[in-house]
Order: C-alpha cells, then structure tokens, then sequence
C-alpha cells in the first residue's frame, strides 16, 4: 500500500500527463491503476482526477470503512453503479474534455456514461495514460517487489523439501502456493507452472494428474505479496542429467545471462531480446525458443515493457523486468530460466537469490 | 469440460435467441462464455457464432494444441490481436448485424472491430444472451458443481482439524485453500475470508495477521473444480458459545432455513429473500443483515439470479444458488449461513453436506 503521500505525487504525475491531449479530467477504471493511484485495493472501484490535481475515488457501502482507511483523495460511497455517480459529476462540471480508458471501459459503460450527458461535455477514448507512469517504479514499489522475489525463492525452497517422485504436478503446485501464502503471499500471481518431462515442452502447461518421474521437472511460479508480483522459472533434473539436457541447459543458462548482460537504462528492449536469440543461434537452438525475452511486473504479472523482437521500448532505471528464455522440443521437454530484475543506470540487479547451477536431486 | 454433442446443443440454444434481435452472427468475448459455448479453457479466445449455427473460436498460437483437443467447432490461430481476425470474417459476411457483449467488449476493442468495417456492417450491443442460458445448469454441470461442493466441504473438515488458538487468520485460510488443491480444486473461487471475533462484523474482511483468539470465527471459501464453483460459509466458536452468539446463530439459521424452504421453481427470487428477512425481523435483528440472500452460481462464482428484496426473476429447476443470511454488529462480529442448493421442480437439494448445527471447538 502506498503511504499517502507517494500515492499524491502519483496523482500529481498523472495529472501532468492530462495537459497535452488537453483533457480536464480522467476517467480511471483500471483496478490496478486505481490501485496505484490511490492505495485503494477493493474489487470495486474508479477515479476521477481532475487536471487541477482533485481527485475522487468512487466505490460501493461494502468498502465504506475500506476506503476510507486506505485513501487520502475525495472517496465517494455509491448506492447503484458507479458510473451513475460518476456521471453526475462529470455533468457538473462541463464543459469538459474526460478521457476514459479505452482498454479498460466497457461499451456498456461507456453507454452509460454518455446517457443524458449535455452536448458539452466530450468523453475522449485514451491508452496507457497511467500504465505509462507505472513502468518506472518508485523506492516503494521496489522494495515491495523485492519482499516478493524473496518470498517467491524461499517458498520453492520449502517446497522441493516435500519433491518426492511420484507426487502429481497439480499437488506440488499446491505444495508451492501454500509455502507461499505460509511465507506472506496473498495469492499466486498467476497460476504456478509444474510441467515433468515432456510435458515441459508446452510454455503454458497445465499442471495435472500426471506423475512427477525422474527426470526435467520445469517450475514457473511467481508471488502476489502486498499488490506486487514476482516471477520466476527454474528447472530441477530427478536423477542424474544425461548430456542433451546439460548442453541444453547450458545454452539456456548462457542466452539468460547475455539478456542480462545488455539491460542498462536506455538499452532497447528488443536489443536485450536479440542476446538471448544470438546465444541459442551458436547452440542451433534459436528456433526452439518460440516466444520473447521478457516483461514488465508490478501490480500486474504482465506490464509494460515487453522485450521481444520487435519492441522499441528503451529500458529506465527503476523497470521491474523478466528475463526468460526458453527453448520447447515436443516429445523430449523444455528448459527456461526466469530471474525478476531491476534495471539500473549502469545495469540491472538480479533481485532472483535463487541459484541457477544445474541441479539435481 | 462439455463433452463435444453438449457444447454443440448450448450454441444451439445461443443460436435460437439471435432470432428476435436479428442478429446474424454473435461475437462473444466473455472467457466464460466462450468455456460455455465451446469447452476452451485458454485464457484468450473469442467466438464467432453465426445464425446458422456454424461457430468459429479465435484464439492465439499458445493454445493452437489446447484449443484442438477441447474444441468440437472450427479453430482460428490469430497471430495478432483476435479482434483483428475477427474483423475479417466479420467483413467477409456483410450484409450483416452483428452483436457483441457491451458488458465484455471494451471500447477499444470494438473501435478496432470498426476500423474499416463497412457500412453494410451493423455491430449492435446486447447483455446477457449467453449469460441468460448458463443461469439453468444441465446435468453436467450439476456434476461438476456438485464435486466442487463435496471437495469444499471435505476440505474445510480437514483444515479444522489443525485450526488452534493463536493461528493468524490468513495462515487459516492458506491452509483452507492447500487442502481444498490437494482434494482437486484448481483455484479458490474467491479470496478466502476467514474472519475471528469483531472482524466477523465486516461481509468482505480480508484475511490478514490478527491472530484466531477463542471467540467466533466466520469462515467463507469457495472452490473451483473443472471450472465450476462452490460457496460455503460455516461460523465455528473457538470455546463454549455464549448466549448471545447462540441466539444469534439460531435466529440466522431458521432464517437460512425459512429461506431454503420457499426455494422452488417458479418461486420469485424476493420471496425468497424476503422469507429469511421476516424470520430476523422476529429476532429484531432485520436491520443487522445488510446485504442479499443469493446468488447464482457456476462458471463464475457470482452469477444470474441474485436473490435480493427487488429481484424478481423466477427460480427455475437447474438453477444452482446460494442462500446465505447474516447479521453483522460492529464491536461484537458477525454470523453467516451459507449452503449452495439446487432449484428443482418442487424444492431444492442442499447440495453442501456440513452440519449447520452450532459448532463448538
């Protein structure tokens, strides 16, 4: 949660951002960028902010006692929807330019927004106003990711303790979560990959019934503690690694550290993608990794920036990024290695403390 | 998962209803919808459903293995955004009327389904076609909702077994939700709420680090198995129960009761509500239940109907709902009664098998 007043300097930068598409105020519904804006962590919840900086969160009688604890701005309590009151404000004040959030808003919001509103007032459609600001995280923010990571890297820990094999990948998943949340965690920040064999040949693997047997067991498992999310990939070989998986291994190793090795502030995004892709080339493995490098994380598990082929994003100091490449072979497994890092003026920080050695057990 | 013949007869019946609004096509965006229609359980996808009962799912090459072994109608890989394939299709059809869910499209996306649509192409709003249908479960979703509440309760038996003085309220319900994995659920249904003593007064509390002292302790949790959610809520006094605390669990209880008896077909979704109202109102404690008695139920855990004082649609045999009365007093707690029962022809099933007696530990 942001203490009150890091939350107003927030405001305060988004609400620079409202001069140049000249608006008078934003419309925020993005729980994650309402969360940013104001602390508020309810499912139910919008901001109004106005160019002179006046902000009001709206949000229903079950968050009374909520909100009211966990925001500094203007909270109004709604009896029907919120875009009903909403809506009376914005009439109040026109003529007005209100942007909304596009990705966010519903047509049938928006609908409801329009009805009844006087020819004066103009609703705006607009992208990444407060997504834009959220990349660049602040000292709290960081250090809230950090508290993740750690988590994250000790609940796995814990968890390959209780590896046996035998056990089903959906129950060491579970194993993973409950270390987490016993850890602090509020709630896995996406659902936790456990794929053996050569079920690790899928990216996106449904962790199931079938049995964990000696050999590749690939982990991908992240946190959500206190609103931030961590994210990381390890493997684990039961048994004794044969040769084909510790080349592999180390051809993934080697394209995740030359990722690393390019995330500066002002490297492009898609520049710390190609290390990865020119590492797997030496090894003929590039056409095996068959998505990007990395992304963006904070309230959200996925966030700008992407680094992938073709993003341009330049990298700041203070980006909470991925680093993930991977390589997928149907009908023998996959191999990813994913550290959370935090780029800085000079570098980046791997904040990940989990050892990437190959490890067997 | 809809076996392929019943996802077939659900865009059947989707079908019969784009008659009246003459629709010849249905874009449905809604991922419950989109389970519903078509089994596929990926997290993007989106369908095309046509007049003639030919229906196309859009989804992207991450589940170009996934959607071909659960999806019984056409399959269409976009490799840029869906809306974007879609949009293709959609032009290739005109003259055509084309509706999209104004509750899940968001303005963005249908600006992008606009772009260079022409005028032939009419897109129109609608709410709740498909919504409308998943209200009155079939049999196989009667199964499913009926193994997520007997994996619900099981695991709350478990979890109670280790329940002592001290614990915090949030390692409670890590420990709820590791058991309820472990006996097959894939997720909570909802965030867990685990709430001891005067906490018990607030409906949403979040679990948090006050510790489970002797007192009262509410417990509301929920599962998701194949996709299908359960509700339950149990209040458990750690020690011997007060006088106070057990007339206020009997009062809430013949309230539950009274509700559950009015549950039948045709019965109006108010009456039911009404009916546990009027037995607090004889406890004089009407003032204290300040929220609805129901919901449906299903492939989210909050569905149509709700069962509040000005909800009059008709229960229907199939329909899959909660009653769940409570009294909530600040500086004292609160109780709550929650089974998920089963609308049939002449009364309900009580699907939850947890005792309802008061429940000392």
């Amino acid at each position: 949660m942001p203490t009150k007043s890091i939350a107003e300097q927030r405001r305060r930068n988004a609400t620079a951002l409202l001069e140049e598409p000249k608006l008078d105020a934003l419309l925020v519904s993005s729980p994650h960028n309402v969360r940013y804006l104001t602390g508020f962590t309810g499912s139910s919840g919008a901001v109004l902010l106005y160019r002179d900086g006046h902000a009001v969160l709206y949000t229903d009688p079950r968050y009374a006692v909520q909100s009211h604890q966990q925001v500094d701005c203007q909270v109004k309590i709604a009896k029907g929807p919120l875009v009903r009151s909403m809506q009376r404000d914005i009439r109040r004040c026109v003529p007005a330019r209100v942007g909304f959030e596009q990705d966010h808003l519903t047509v049938g919001q928006l609908e409801a927004l329009k009805k009844d509103l006087p020819m004066r007032a103009e609703l705006v459609p607009v992208t990444g106003i407060v997504e834009g600001l959220r990349m660049v995280k602040d000292a709290g923010e960081i250090a809230l990711i950090r508290a993740s990571v750690n988590t994250n890297s000790h609940a796995l820990e814990k968890a390959l303790k209780r590896l046996k094999p035998g056990i089903a990948e959906a129950e060491f998943a579970a194993e993973i979560d409950y270390q987490s949340r016993k850890l602090g965690a509020e709630a896995p920040a996406f659902d936790t990959i456990v794929a053996a064999g050569e079920r690790a040949a899928l990216p996106h693997a449904q962790p199931g019934a079938a049995k964990i047997l000696p050999g590749m067991l690939l982990i991908d498992m992240g946190a959500f503690q206190d609103g931030y999310a961590s994210d990381m990939t390890r493997m684990v070989y039961l048994g004794s690694a044969p040769p084909k998986y510790r080349r592999a291994y180390r051809a993934v190793l080697e394209a995740q550290s030359a990722a690393i090795d390019t995330v500066k502030a002002g490297a492009k995004t898609s520049a710390v993608d190609k290390a990865a892709r020119v590492v797997l080339q030496g090894y003929a493995l590039d056409r095996e990794f068959v998505h990007s490098t990395g992304h963006g994380l904070g309230l959200e598990i996925h966030e700008a920036p992407r680094l992938g082929r073709k993003d341009k994003t330049k990298l700041e100091a203070g980006m909470a990024i991925t680093i993930e490449p991977g390589i997928y072979m149907e009908g023998w497994g996959g191999i990813r290695i994913e550290d959370t890092v935090l780029v800085t003026q000079n570098g980046c920080e791997i904040l990940t403390p989990t050892s990437k050695e190959l490890r067997e057990i």
